[in-house]
């Protein structure tokens, strides 16, 4: 029975129609037991660009960080990313990630049980599979292009006496890495209780650094399980034996390749929700940043084939990790997998004897189910 | 019949005991197409550090730059990657790549049809997938490291006002990038027509020089289908339709991984060779480096267990690319798919009815059946 802010974010393509369905089980969640959720609705991307000329402007920045979370859709639009857009959409990303220090990112992948045979991959490979990834989000090669650059950390393409180069830098310090690693062994602890520390320490000097912290954090934590693992294995034994790994842990890009990957064990982008947090404290837990990890998928928007499941896992995240509200969370949780159990769903999971509604309907189930 | 000089370097853990298989296959070639073939072994990885204190000698490196082609079969031991070698046995292979400008490495994916089942992947997925990684190999986050540094490129641990930290850079010039992506489109052309460049240019000042150069070039080659891909969708898109794809090139780092975890579409590692190609012209060719693209394996070093088929299978590149004998290349091939149409397989790739033998074993078979 409390009184929530939530700052909500459509953003471009298929954002603003999976984020509808997200609030639609939201608002029934506050009918069910009695919260009062207050929605401020913002411009970002390239909606934002059209409008005020920046993918996120400082006001709705501001209005985030007043909030108790952000439900976050997805920008983007049609781009050559050739260097030729004067604002990228994806600008908004960076600022609410790097301005609200949302350093850790947690991509959760746990397959339904009845969507186990809508992966390419074999059922009975992806049977128990439960891991969470634990993504750094604000360092790494990411953000060397903010304005004004920061010093020692080039990300430019330049003209010299041979032609053109282009230059990005990749820096962590050791405050960085500790942090994230601390999120993943507590995480680990409400968990299986085995970290696995992704890096390619044979080739980056990061890498090294980060294994150095990796092996201290872990030596503080005697009840997980540790492993160090290079990022080329990891893509592999993701697909070989999902069901090896617990929590993995690792820098911003590397992060950012293998939830993509891992996607595809939950059958389907369109399930996968994600939550981003840092140090800043609400009245009732952590500000976070809730977006599903899928894009804004220009190509199929406004034709009710989105899955808006993986938004509105997001806001069950939110729940969870922002209002402090667990039994609300798990309630969504539970009536994601019954509406799937019955069958529904979305083009994006079209197999054999599925019954395929669309985004709304999607929605509306899943609502209604609660 | 002719005759050719082939430096061996069969390295660590697994790679003496399937680099002798090679070599036995090679040599049924010599006596079925009358060919010489002589080779020179020399020490590489742990192996040159313990005798010799580096992982590839100058003298190596010089017979290496003299020969037809170079076999490799594996570097590395049990290391902890944590900054504590004085050498690390991957030198051996970044020494090879940069100083003899193997800028081109190749990594064909092909499953073979008795194989489908093998995958973790399912059979219908893979059916018909056959796909090419031109990965850079002499640029990017890699080489940051090399004595004396590269000036502007830093790759190190160094102590700040605030702790420790650490620093890799990623630098492409245009000339790098442009010729990677024209053996790419070359490639394309005697196979399906097809180029998909893969990077990260929401991201990263690299792939927006990178993105542009790909799309001057392509713009020379209107016979060949081109698309770009973010490394991050790329990820993905390999497991939902690995059919899509034909020539997929990519800068270093996201090769790496792209093609470890392409090697899952096989069955296993063991079975994926490569080529390492540069401009360097030999009597009958151009030198050449060809390697398994799994690792050094020292779980299962000297077991019998590891399956010879890539480093056979590199073997059969050297042929094709360095020696120019198309025949005999094919003539390998043909000898791996038959043997593994008769059923015959290494431990990696157990499974029910499967005929399983060691690695001599499999040698020998394949041996025999040219
Ligand atoms: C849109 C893009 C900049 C973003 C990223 O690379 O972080 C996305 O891929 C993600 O994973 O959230
Ligand atoms: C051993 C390692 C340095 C190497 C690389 O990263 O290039 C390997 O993973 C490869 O793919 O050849």
């Amino acid at each position: 029975m409390g009184n929530y802010t939530i700052t909500v974010l459509p953003g471009d393509g298929i954002g603003p129609e999976v984020t509808e369905q997200a609030i639609l089980v939201l608002n029934a969640i506050a009918r069910r037991y009695q919260h009062t959720f207050t929605y401020h609705r913002r411009l970002v991307g390239v909606a934002a660009i059209e409008a005020e000329g920046v993918a996120i402007s400082d006001e709705s920045l501001e209005i985030c960080q007043q909030s108790d979370a952000i439900l976050f859709g997805a920008v983007g639009g049609i781009s050559n990313y050739d260097g030729s857009d004067k604002v990228k959409p994806e600008e908004a990303l960076f600022k609410l990630r790097k301005g609200l220090q949302f350093f850790a990112n947690l991509r959760p992948v746990k397959p339904l049980k009845n969507l186990l045979s809508a992966s390419t991959l074999k059922p009975e490979v992806l049977q128990g599979t439960d891991l969470l990834v634990v993504r750094e989000l604000t360092g790494g090669l990411y953000y060397g292009h903010l304005e004004p650059p920061v010093p020692g950390k080039p990300s430019e393409i330049r003209q010299t006496e041979h032609g053109r180069e282009a230059i990005d830098t990749l820096i962590y310090t050791e405050t960085e890495i500790e942090r994230i690693l601390r999120v993943a062994f507590d995480s680990a602890r409400d968990r299986k209780q085995k970290v696995t520390s992704v890096d390619k320490a044979n080739v980056l000097s990061s890498s090294v650094l980060w294994r150095q912290v990796a092996n201290r954090v872990a030596s503080e934590y005697p009840d997980v399980t540790f492993e160090n693992l290079l990022v080329d294995a990891c893509a592999m034994h993701l697909l070989r034996k999902p069901t090896s790994f617990d929590v993995i842990v690792t820098e911003n890009l590397f992060g950012d390749i293998l939830t993509d990957e891992a996607s595809m064990l939950a059958g389907s982008m369109g399930m996968l929700p994600s939550a981003s947090l840092g140090t800043h404290k609400t009245a009732h837990g952590r500000l976070g940043l809730y977006e599903p990890i899928h894009g804004s998928a220009p190509d199929i928007a406004g034709q009710g084939k989105a899955n808006p499941i993986a938004a509105i896992l997001s806001a069950a995240m939110l729940l969870q990790y922002s209002l402090g509200l667990k039994d609300e969370a798990a309630a969504i949780e539970d009536a994601v997998t019954k509406t799937i159990e019955a069958g529904y769903r979305t083009e994006d999971l079209r197999e054999a004897g599925a019954r395929i509604i669309n985004t709304q309907q999607m929605g509306q189930k899943i609502a209604a189910t609660l």
